[in-house]
């Protein structure tokens, strides 16, 4: 497969560039009959928006998705759906100076050696501009997934440089610009992006993502594990560098004992396994977080080289997130949504005799 | 796709259960003309072998691999290769105790409800002893990408338990049965383990995998960037938790003017992204680590329930690793080896006319 | 999968119903470089709009594709290309009387089934309208083909109703509106016309399509057969009913001392494989077929049932396509081209240290 | 994806060649709890199996299929199933001469110039040998078909060279050597066979395939239709040139008013469409025929070239099927369960909610 499409089922292709004429996509295999509008699609799509807080950049985008096909009197009728978003603040900038240096910790320098041929306007297609259309792809995932199963996903900022949450309030989440979930926690993020701010640097940062009410079964053996599809989609995402299922690394030094979810008649005791054995779900909360690597846009200078492999300085202008992990919170749902639709669908085609069983007791950190 | 593929161009099918007849799979996508034999696919899988120190199960399986077609007068033909491997070591053990209680921290419970009818011998296609297919399947991605394009992989295990490995001196690594790169921890190891195995218990590892000499210019855009592909088949193999590219979640605390990989005329001068930028391999070397979880068969009384939802106490007897990480070296080579390989196929038919230049100097860690 | 997508390393995917706000695409894995324009695929578009000629249906509609990503400063650059066509002839029509209808011959019945919501707005998806998108995905796949290794594909009206060509004359197929190329037959063609217009029927057609410049070894062993997926491409043309290949169905009657293509040290003494045998090309011209079935939107009342199992007379208005055959030539170029773009790269992918030789001397029918 | 898979949800991947060690595959995606075992594969197996009637190839193959994974206590569990077919007739017959000449009417050419290292034995890969194996994996399909949805899919020779059925008497068909159909022809056919033979010459036939009782909604739009997709199976099958759905090609010359199947609520009146419309099923049987070129392997000389392009003369000695329509029967129907099962799981996972009516009556040729 070309690299633009995701899912088998339930697949997601899509297409833009940062600073093109739009971006869009294609929405396959959403069954028929489910009530949809595009303001379900620009409430997840909002969020992710730029220029919500002064935390992220202010790059000005409207950002407006619109529906173009598949759904018909207000519900999908099972045929592909078409979305676009239109570019509207595509400044004509004076990219002179970008257009043959590659920027440090950018694809720049890898899709000049692919291709050969590449839009330098804000990374073309490396930029994360693309991933607003997996936001509105994933809204539509989300939706149903709420509608016709009752799962839920949220996504929540669990570690900002060195600050890490201790607390998973999920009411606090959505009130603060930060989607953070450790209410004691705020000022200390408000003053260290401050700082950030006026060194003019950038920080890492880690997500955690929860779907609650998945039932048992979904995930297939062997490759195409819900863990290892899960662990596709998200570090399909910009910036990220790393992916963990339930404890993650912390496992690296666990025992047996200590890890192992024990099971009662009353359901699972607790959830270190983070609602994954085997590849297959197992009724419990699915957890897995990312590590997303702090921007390389940023305007400490920095060494490089243009495309005639002359030595150049380097510093980027322009409005960047110091912290792509803030708005990285509803692309990671997005493409939870996305991995968790798609096995659904997989499973009720294949084993569609055995019942899904209401899900155990979850223990959740 | 049903799940027991993966790959697009190379793509590598599966079949087999812990204690069935035999494990295959089917080889699809190597090109004609790559010089290969059975002994080269047994060198990786007597790495893989159990029963190869005292640190490792002492179930006894020759693993002897045969190929079956695809290849003709000690060459690939281009055509499907098919692969077959005996379980010689089925011993007509009693299952009556574990037929209906799930093992926890294993597949049981969710295949139960996934497939409603399970082969419970072993843990039947969710035991890791599928494995050993995939080991094979590796080593001939190993000799087409060695052989044609002087990439080298190589993995080791970099942390066990407590103890990490400072020091990466490759050459070390097969000299010692725990594939360790740092010669100062094997005392400390073998003493974890002796004490570790008098306790009856089991403990969590890392492992890191490191790819030499690839080209710049693999992976493709959005979703089938090469490391989402890389987590994806990393994730895929037994007890693995976590995955990271590059400096992992290290970058959870680092600042962009640290992480970026600055580039000078000679090349980069560090390598915290690991080999991939925007999802495309830069020429540095491709590093990535996996957390492999503690197994949950030990000897330590577990709690648990049978298919009738009842309470029992679980001790899981017979052979089993103390330290699944160890044996997991060779199978996150063959992972890293089936995914670069794809992908070195498919860049070849998308983009031909661009030249793969050297690869610049490389700054590993 | 889905159903909206075709292809592997070049896949296109498709939106869009008849009456919808617009149709759209995804064209992925366009090799880096290519130069291509709106125009480019304009061309196309027009040999298949409707209204070019008495013969064809008077609906207009502008057909005015845009390019919306993927191509930069003229050329392609390696990602996925959006494609929008914007329905302008949305009539607000009174669809009343076919909302609750099962059209005869039409999908509406198995759309119904299938899916339980329906747009009936002249056949939602399962308009022949979708082929537009196809047509200008289809001329990106010609232009690279003719632009990079001189391969070239033409079709034509080899039948209608009972006229067949005896002469396949090239030039002259741009040069009438049935794209026919026996001279000789054009009068009686268009006095056919008129008879099947007067009687308010319709009547099938059988399409030739030919590409020139083929190397030797497109096409994979056992499944992927490069006549498999040009019937597969094929046969999803609305309203085809059949595919040949070659001789086609004439093998049936015929030995194999005549079938058989005999070899020369100057090539081939006849085509009766069509340039392909064992799925692979030959070099010689690739020759396919396909039979049209005639439209089922006649003013002839026919029986037919409404959603509440009531029997109906329906007479289908509106504007349609005497003979569906005509405008097809350009959608059968289209998915043959298609069809070769990917297996032009799946070989290159996979095969690429064979010189692929100068096509040797053709002997076409 | 490499050549040898097919299916998506179901999906069959195969190995092995004419004269290898032995023929295998994986079948994935069966639903767990089907009960199965060998012998219901070998019911098929030797129906296809060489040297059951003077008519075919005197060639002698147990082709005795093993089930090597995937079944457990007689049911399947729902993991991938491998296949395993020994070639015990591999005489070691001296292949110089054969070596380096390429028969006409083989893949021996096109394999040479695509892979450029063959195995020519008794054709390798490209021989029909492999599809004893779909024939294996297709009465998993079958069998799964009937018993849980009570589809049936039968398949006839429907026409020898010039002796064509006109009587379709499907109870007659498992009673001849032929698969034949119409009693009145059953001593010319033996009599043709007879000169045939004598002249050491081949034949083309035509086969004809039925489902019935098939639902409602199989199929998606546009790419996948189910027509577009048994068109790709059944072109895959060696030696077929063409694929007719319904009335097929016969459609050329028809006009609406008669083509068109009418409904009533009784249910429809023909089936001229052959149980599909706009690429989805409509509870008629699917009918589907496929024309088969006759085999090139002759013992009257043909003209060829060598590898050296050198002319030589050819004639090609062994056991060779005179007409290879006939043991294609099995074949066909192999090929057409294998993608209703995939479109049955993938129609059941994609819309679960709407209930899959009865068939209505059917109105069959």
């Amino acid at each position: 497969m070309a690299g633009n499409s995701i899912g088998q089922l339930f697949k997601v292709t899509t297409f833009g560039e940062s600073h093109g004429v739009a971006l869009g996509g294609v929405v396959d295999g959403v069954p028929a009959g489910l009530t949809i509008s595009e303001s379900d699609l620009q409430i997840d799509l909002d969020r992710r928006k730029p220029g919500q807080s002064r935390y992220t950049t202010q790059r000005r985008e409207g950002d407006e998705v619109k529906i173009l096909s598949g759904v018909f009197e207000g519900k999908t009728t099972g045929t592909s759906i078409g979305l676009l978003i239109e570019n509207t603040d595509q400044r004509s900038q004076d990219y002179s100076q970008i257009k043959e240096v590659f920027r440090p910790g950018h694809g720049d320098y890898a899709y000049w050696h692919k291709y050969g041929h590449r839009d330098y306007r804000g990374g073309g297609r490396s930029s994360a501009r693309e991933t607003a259309i997996r936001v509105a792809a994933g809204a539509i995932a989300k939706k149903y997934l709420k509608d016709t199963h009752g799962i839920e996903i949220h996504g929540c900022l669990s570690q900002l440089g060195p600050i890490k949450a201790e607390v998973f309030d999920w009411s606090l989440v959505e009130t603060n610009p930060f989607f953070f979930p450790d209410a004691s926690k705020l000022d200390a993020l408000d003053e260290y992006m401050r700082d950030l701010k006026k060194q003019g640097d950038s920080v890492g940062a880690k997500v955690t993502v929860v779907a609650k009410g998945v039932p048992v079964g979904l995930g297939e053996p062997v490759f195409d594990r819900l863990d290892a599809e899960l662990a596709h989609s998200l570090m399909s995402i910009n910036a990220v560098k790393g992916v963990e299922i339930g404890d993650g690394f912390d496992v690296v030094t666990q025992n047996g004992s200590t890890h192992r979810d024990e099971l009662t008649p009353e359901g699972f005791t607790s959830n270190h396994a983070g609602g994954i054995l085997a590849g297959i779900s197992t009724g419990q909360d699915i957890i897995a977080s990312i590590a997303l690597k702090p921007t390389s846009s940023i305007t400490i200078s920095g060494k490089s080289i243009n495309i005639h492999n002359e030595a150049v300085d380097m510093i980027t202008k322009g409005r960047h997130d110091p912290c792509v992990g803030i708005r990285a919170v509803p692309i990671a749902e997005a493409m939870m949504a996305i991995t968790l639709m798609d096995h659904l669908l997989r499973q009720r085609g294949q084993n569609p005799h055995v019942d899904v069983p209401a899900p155990p007791i979850a223990a959740t950190r």
